[in-house]
């Protein structure tokens, strides 16, 4: 029977970090078995789709064994916010780059414009606080501002934890507002300068990672920004390390996150609440995923990594995230080697999950086709 | 200047094998030169989006400068033919299930089909040599057999040169019928019963690979049907050894290929010489591609290698050619352990194909879109 996608949230009962954290359903052994049996029923030689048929059991699953399987319409979300960090030297970039980018969104001619346009899904810029204050009413724009940038995680906390669940309950709330209009996919990207920074302190302390191991060039840094970044994420570790020895998960995301970040983990955890597959991005949103997975585990069986990110760390984090649920994982879909974030990964690997449900809706049986089985 | 696409193939020059092989132009450097000037300064990090980028270079070169770069409309042809190696119990599948699968195809319900309309490729069905005649008429099939399979070549040559050159003319006009149709985008898979033997022999006897290093289980052979199936291709090398050593790829063609093959072979040269980007999908496609390269080293920068199969010597085999073509040579873009055959890996690369487009075509500059650049 299928679940109820449109059951208010309010009906689902409170996750260990309190009632604003919704539940999550894990995938069901049995739709996945179900699948199996039909995707190895179909006029081909068995598992040769690959990944495909792995996507397409776990989508079969989401969905509560609902055919046929429905990933449109597709909505991405993207993102921008500012970091205090910037501060620090750590972005070949200047931090009003940002804000220039919510611009150019707005305008139609960043890498994600021209993506979403491409794999037909729609797009909205969430303004989760980029600095200069917010942006003039746009049919694109959603103004969801927590505050005019971070504060200096080097310094102190990025943000309270109230401001983290504010983002959050933030993500949880567009996420199902997407389901309420119609959305049947969603995806999640990001903009930021200085975010993968925050992105490495996040990993680090999730995944207990040493820095040196997860910081990486980003958007461009040289070998010595890179030394510099690494070093200003491990007096990030230290100046919180109060915090972070809690292992709470939503104090982490709070002291070493940003708004984006916090954002983007909401729309996970709303999304998967709600049975929505939702596509992660690359490095900065792998690491909301982190954070949203060491909140409830069960997200994974709603997320899709879409694909593995230049950035060095990025290999290292999503094999540990997936290791820790093999079950319902599947490694990251594409290797092209891509290090824009936006979301444009996952505008990329949209057309993987069309061709998957495609797949498993559309194909004839080796019995229907009349087909002979192996000798 | 951009090239006359339209050009009538008699106005090319004819290769080193005979007048019947198009001359293929290699791409221009001051046009990869230009898209990567182009490319970095749209608004993004310089080299960010990756094996994309790389594609929309090719494109713009395959083009000539012709902008928007134009991927569709875009067509994909699926070639089919029976191996008289199948006798040999190569495959754990009988040799009816190709004329099973043609019928499949015809009907609308094969993995190629479903990939197609997701991926918005038009789809045609070659017989190129199934057996137990030809199929009926059917608005997708196109008969150019050449016989009612190949003989078997672990006893002899499976056609004559005369019947593989027979078989790279017809790939060459239908590529030329596709430009004529207006087509801007070729995709190339495959059908046959056995041809992973015939792929093996081919690789083996083009690249001076040891059987032991390229064969694998194909549709699905067991370890000891793995090693009947090496030791099949050695015989085949053995048996031919004489035609072998002529080192002429279409002779190599001729004596371990097979209908599709060079039918495919066929296509990719008539797409090069006029200039019309064509996907490779996997293993079998792979090795048909081994021998256009053979005999048209400039072909390398027409094609594109959609995907790296699960069929263990296919990275093998494609790490050979891109290191023999470093100029114009992108590895095999998606690595989603697939193994249909039928065309499916360039389906769905297909989609990257138009994203690499959009990105060049449509994105915003810095400049134009008043983004700082790097401090």
């Amino acid at each position: 029977m299928p679940t109820d996608m449109t059951a208010p949230i309010s009906q689902v009962s409170p996750g260990s970090y309190g009632s604003f954290i919704p539940t999550v359903q894990p995938l069901r052994q049995d739709f996945l078995d179900e699948a199996q049996t039909h995707l190895d029923s179909l006029t081909k030689p068995r598992g040769s789709l690959g990944r495909m048929e792995d996507l397409a059991k776990k989508l079969f699953a989401v969905c509560c064994g609902q055919i046929p399987i429905t990933v449109s319409p597709a909505l991405m979300l993207t993102v921008a916010a500012d970091h205090g960090v910037a501060e620090q030297g750590v972005s070949p970039y200047p931090q009003s780059v940002s804000r220039q980018m919510v611009l150019n969104f707005l305008n139609g001619g960043a890498g994600i414009n021209v993506l979403c346009r491409t794999s037909d899904m729609d797009l909205r810029i969430v303004d989760a606080g980029c600095t200069g204050g917010p942006f003039g009413a746009h049919k694109m724009l959603l103004d969801r501002r927590l505050g005019d940038g971070t504060a200096d995680m080097s310094r102190g906390a990025a943000m309270s934890r109230e401001t983290c669940q504010k983002g959050l309950l933030t993500g949880i709330e567009l996420a199902c507002e997407a389901v309420s209009q119609g959305y049947r996919c969603l995806g999640v990207g990001e903009m930021g300068i200085a975010n993968s920074t925050a992105g490495a302190a996040l990993y680090s302390a999730l995944l207990n990672i040493d820095a040196g191991d997860i910081v990486g060039p980003g958007a461009g840094s040289d070998a010595a920004m890179v030394q510099h970044k690494t070093e200003i994420v491990r007096r990030a570790l230290h100046v919180n390390a109060k915090i972070l020895q809690t292992g709470d998960a939503v104090d982490i995301l709070a002291a070493v996150g940003g708004f984006e970040i916090a954002v983007m983990c909401g729309l996970m955890l709303g999304a998967a609440s709600r049975r929505l597959p939702v596509l992660v991005d690359g490095y900065i949103c792998g690491a909301a995923y982190a954070a949203a997975a060491a909140i409830c585990p069960e997200v994974s069986g709603y997320c899709i990594l879409s694909h593995l990110s230049a950035e060095p760390g990025h290999k290292l984090a999503m094999d540990r995230l997936c290791a820790a649920r093999p079950q319902d994982s599947i490694p990251p879909l594409l290797h092209l080697g891509m290090r824009l974030g936006e979301g444009t990964g996952g505008a990329v690997a949209y057309h993987l999950l069309r061709c998957a449900a495609a797949i498993y809706n559309d194909m004839a049986t080796m019995r229907s086709a009349g087909v002979s089985g192996r000798m």
